[in-house]
């Protein structure tokens, strides 16, 4: 089985276009990967893309109309919040084979304003799966405060969260936002659903990424290994229904399951990552999934986030791109931001935010109703 | 590189069925073709599923949810009329990189009444694939007329074809419809865009189909190379900008490379081919395409459906299940349909409409937009 390496990588600003369309979205993602390999569109073998919102409308195809119809084969998926990453795995998993030598991933989102609904053609949430609260701020609320009843996590400490991933994005010219946002703004900000304000949930951006993935032969045929990432680990899940908890049915065990899975395809532990970019849909979430991924353990994340050990400079930054709270969250797209933000870390090339001396990454998104995809990448060379 | 089998493929009986749910039909072919392989869902280690009403709603995890939660990786793709089979070629995909030994493939769609549309969010047409008409009869009505004029082919050899499915579904119990319907029948129905009669237009219907792949080793393992078919080619392609016709952009010309292209993964030629359940989405597409897919030279399919090489024991029998035409049309089931025909006569299980000594057969779906998906399946053992 050969090795699959991201050779091209690269994300837009996320931002609100409402005068584009989702393919124009996407297609400039497309060609900010192209140009991070120098190659062409018609070097592609194959397209894989992820979108909801216009998940049954070809936008695959329709993003190859705006860059150059070369005929390739084109996948179109969808998988909640986790669509991007499987976008990407699916593209890995072509190369992995044999059947292409060169393919291109995008995930794209153009989001409407306001908060993320629950239970909607979206996410395809089942009534179980939302234990009777209808929105997706109530559902993370509900998680937290348990998490609290637990362990005594406080408000504070969640709040921390979105103080540190905003502190982060303003090193990040591709985020949202490059605003920094004191402990007092966080608590002080309009209620969202409690322990969450509005500064703990994340935002709503149209945006777009893009990897391209390489067999070994080919990496090195076009000379692209010296700045190429290799896939580690790559793996999915879905809701294990006998083995999960009450009150986050799907977002614990699934991540619990697929970081377990992840770590042994890697033949890595916690202790070798150097960097995380986790899915933080809420400040809630971010605490909830430092355990779940093992970077401590249970009921130790409230006392991680108080000695600064998840932050740029701490012992395993998480979300140092500014995660979905300030850099945003356009779902199709965010799965392949987040790989590369960690492909750029350890390619040294993240200026301000460097992680120093990063070797090992992960990225890790969760969609509820449910998919959760957890990707361990290494440094080609 | 391993290879790839059905091990296990069954659909439910076409029909409408308004009072279930889209996951509720999908579970039902996931469970037949489940029982066919004699495994249980436990067993599986992914699913790929194809749905196009429903594609951002979790179609895959959700059909879990009816038959058992297992935390397996569901995969949720859509791809047009095209979508069962990229959901089967995900499947397929990843068996061959190795990732698993087991993967379920399911394809579903629950269907209005009426014609299909063109230029909605479901097929994601562009104006200018459409050539100015808005709807898929007129589009494959001009394609028809446009074979006449080349050719001299007639509006009662495009009937024949009708005639001719019609008559094959009346021996597939799982064919929406069991009826015959002679010439002047098919000829006199009510005229939708000439030269397509209602006869010769495909019917919408609720329904899925599921296959169960498995590499060589598992299928050994598990004793199921009996009744295994091997998967020879697999194949998808979309628009080539620069080398389509005029008339019909997406469809001749994705379905003439998608063709040369599973032919030499196969190794074989058209004349290895004992039958071939193709896109008959309209009469006029299902003789377009016997050129496109090599059965005969170019302008000659008219004779090809006069001298009865097409039909039941003919020379190449097309769409003996009864094709879209009677059999019909879910749009994301009927790319695992057709691979379900076809594994029915390679294993000679296929009852009355037999294809006798059937030992390669081919399927073939495009959907506008575009997406073409060939298969050459063989016979394992």
């Amino acid at each position: 089985m050969t090795d699959a390496y991201i050779v091209g990588v690269d994300m837009i600003k996320f931002g609100r276009f409402p005068d584009q369309t989702v393919p124009q979205i996407g297609s400039k993602a497309a060609l900010l990967a192209l140009d991070d390999a120098g190659l062409k569109i018609q070097d592609m073998q194959a397209l894989y893309c992820g979108n909801l919102g216009q998940a049954s409308g070809m936008v695959g195809q329709r993003i190859l109309q705006e860059i150059g119809q070369t005929g390739v084969p084109v996948v179109n998926v969808s998988n909640a919040c986790a669509t991007g990453a499987t976008a990407f795995r699916e593209a890995w998993t072509a190369v992995k084979a044999g059947l292409y030598d060169l393919v291109l991933a995008v995930g794209v989102e153009q989001m409407g304003k306001g908060l993320l609904g629950g239970g909607g053609g979206g996410a395809g949430i089942s009534k179980e799966g939302l234990l009777g609260s209808g929105t997706m701020p109530a559902v993370f609320a509900e998680a937290g405060m348990e998490h609290s009843r637990n362990y005594g996590t406080t408000f504070e400490q969640f709040a921390k969260v979105s103080v540190k991933n905003h502190h982060h994005s303003t090193m990040n010219p591709k985020a949202m936002y490059q605003i920094e946002t004191p402990l007092e703004t966080v608590m002080n900000a309009e209620m969202i659903s409690y322990p969450n304000t509005k500064l703990m949930c994340s935002v709503n951006v149209d945006g777009s990424a893009a990897a391209i993935i390489a067999s070994e032969s080919k990496a090195r045929e076009l000379g692209l290994m010296d700045r190429a990432v290799k896939v580690r680990a790559s793996v999915m899940t879905s809701d294990p229904w006998q083995e999960r908890d009450l009150v986050m049915p799907d977002v614990n065990s699934c991540t619990r399951k697929a970081a377990a899975a992840a770590y042994e395809m890697a033949g890595l532990g916690p202790d070798d990552v150097d960097l995380v970019e986790l899915h933080d849909c809420f400040a809630t979430a971010e605490i909830l999934h430092y355990e779940n991924l093992g970077l401590c353990g249970d009921g130790e994340a409230g006392r991680l986030i108080d000695d600064g050990e998840v932050a740029l400079g701490g012992r395993v930054p998480v979300n140092v791109s500014g995660g979905l709270l300030s850099k945003g969250h356009p779902l199709g797209a965010t799965g392949i931001a987040n790989l590369y933000e960690v492909s750029t870390h350890l390619r040294g090339e993240a200026g301000k935010r460097q992680v120093e001396g990063a070797r090992i990454g992960m990225t890790h998104v969760i969609g509820l109703g449910s998919a959760c995809g957890i990707h361990i990448l290494e440094k080609a060379s």
